[in-house]
């Protein structure tokens, strides 16, 4: 089969692998579509240790079931491979589970034609769903169980509160759609790239400002930041602009430098809340708000073929892809 | 009247000072007891810009009301003045209330004789409530203002969680003390001060370690760590000891300085929350809690007369004191 395949930093090689083994008691997946995610960039940027080339990356994923119970329905794959028995899996929060693997880790990931995958890890979707479409419902899920998880600690309703979402890659831009749909009206998205901030601003949910620029909203006026970066700087920022009693919700990986102001967040009663992932109840709802167009017009996603991947890598990398979300599609398709 | 002044960088001085003034509209109250608080001792060692010296400390206070509508009353001060008009205020977060002044900040506080407190700030009290009890009712609502919060998010009841109190000072010992009465089974307190722990250990409600000794817990397997000192050496630690999924209570405001593991944050999905004081309706549970005997025998708590306060101070900041909590008594009590 045809993969594409990170070799080394800053390079991603598409060519010939073995197809999945055949003898594998999982299922195999024929891929419709798969999206570039911020942590394959992180991959490919050298800077993720879980991730050692060569490895196919690549875990929002849609495609075809070729084989088992569930042979020739499309699904969508929940990348997260958990043990199921542990108190976390139990307490239906998979996402914490010590044992979990994410496809396109160790494991080799969803950039090729086909995949192996568990079936406990196939999501049922309705099957006249667009691929591209059903491809977000990873990111998605991650914005949504972010938003669920502050959603339950919240002093008063988002449709009552004033929320900044910092980072307009996809976390961000899903994360500020989600919120809009949530009734939230009051909406900041900061984002240091210009062409991102353009699409940010076409959404028409947001005011998009550059957290580097002169426009920045008052401080301590928000009583929800979402750190969709993950940075000491954003940290910094998120410490700033948060309100007395708000919440900080962290969904970023970038690193692992100090920001954060404890001090503040102590004087100031506010809760920081770390995000990782999601649960399959998170992934279903995310199926649903996109099928039924919840999330509005998805034009802003972009679509390149596989063949063409290592363009897109290198294209965002430089900070030339405007939109933050590129969807690359196999061949056999 | 008498006080204890904070005069200078490790030096309070009991001397004469004028009377509050007469002419005020607010409760005069002569002094029965007065604890004193880890933040006087921030103070004493010139580390809280908040507090500048000559000032009269202290704000864990219990007296009798002199003057007004509750003359000849004993009460408990909530020795945090809000505005009671803006929205935290009004949503029962007083605490956050950006009008928020403490006694013994910048006005006067308690070390003394007697003080002048809005009759708002009177808490009632059983009229037959020791003194020295009664003045642990602002320490005890610090303690049990964390544990709420922590116990509205913790995902199992935490008479089925495990817990970790960083520091054995009054805070943490309180918080120990009240996990206890909650039903917690499973407790550690962590304190390098020998005398410190022996008298933790004395509760016989908890497992005491030495934190830079041989018999630390194993990390990652507390479901709520409470970090009662706020340093960042204890935020490091806190970021470890916590089980994945689980809850970092910070009360402390030793330093800001890094160690807080925002990627294990994170990946493991551990809530940070930052606590500052409590609710009106807290400092009146803990009245409660104190005088029901919930907290069990407080012969642990140190008494000592407001003129040797200096000598107090010294030996706490000697590191010489093993009670973590001495109340002064004034001389017209």
């Amino acid at each position: 089969m045809k993969a594409l395949v990170y070799t080394d930093t800053l390079e991603v090689q598409y060519r010939d692998e073995p197809n999945p083994p055949a003898d594998s008691n999982e299922a195999l997946i024929q891929l419709e579509a798969v999206g570039i995610c911020g942590s394959d960039m992180h991959a490919y940027h050298g800077h993720d240790a879980r991730r050692v080339p060569p490895l196919i990356l690549g875990h929002e994923a849609v495609g075809k079931v070729m084989n088992g119970s569930q042979e020739g329905k499309r699904v969508v794959l929940n990348p997260l491979i958990t043990c199921g028995v542990c108190e976390h899996c139990l307490g239906g929060r998979s996402n914490l589970c010590a044992h979990r693997e994410l496809i396109g880790m160790k494991r080799p990931g969803a950039f090729a034609d086909y995949i192996n995958i568990p079936e406990q890890n196939l999501l049922e979707m309705p099957q006249d769903m667009d691929s591209v479409t059903a491809a977000l419902t990873e990111p998605v899920a991650t914005s949504l169980h972010a938003i669920y998880l502050a959603e339950k600690i919240i002093h008063r309703p988002l449709s009552e509160s004033r929320a900044l979402v910092i980072g307009g890659g996809s976390i961000g831009v899903f994360a500020a759609l989600i919120l809009k749909h949530k009734g939230c009206g009051d909406i900041y998205l900061g984002d240091t790239n210009p062409l991102r901030r353009e699409t940010a601003e076409s959404l028409d949910i947001c005011t998009v400002y550059n957290p580097i620029g002169d426009d920045v909203p008052e401080a301590g006026s928000f009583d929800l930041v979402i750190d969709a970066v993950g940075s000491g700087r954003t940290r910094a920022s998120s410490s700033a602009m948060v309100k007395a009693g708000g919440i900080i919700s962290h969904v970023g990986l970038q690193d692992n430098e100090a920001g954060l102001d404890t001090r503040r967040l102590t004087l100031e009663e506010i809760t920081f809340l770390g995000n990782y992932t999601y649960s399959v109840l998170d992934l279903k709802a995310s199926i649903d708000l996109l099928y039924q167009g919840a999330l509005g017009s998805l034009d802003w996603v972009e679509t390149r073929a596989l063949g063409e991947g290592a363009a897109a890598f290198r294209d965002i990398h430089e900070g030339k892809a405007a939109s933050p979300k590129i969807v690359l599609i196999p061949e056999v398709a």
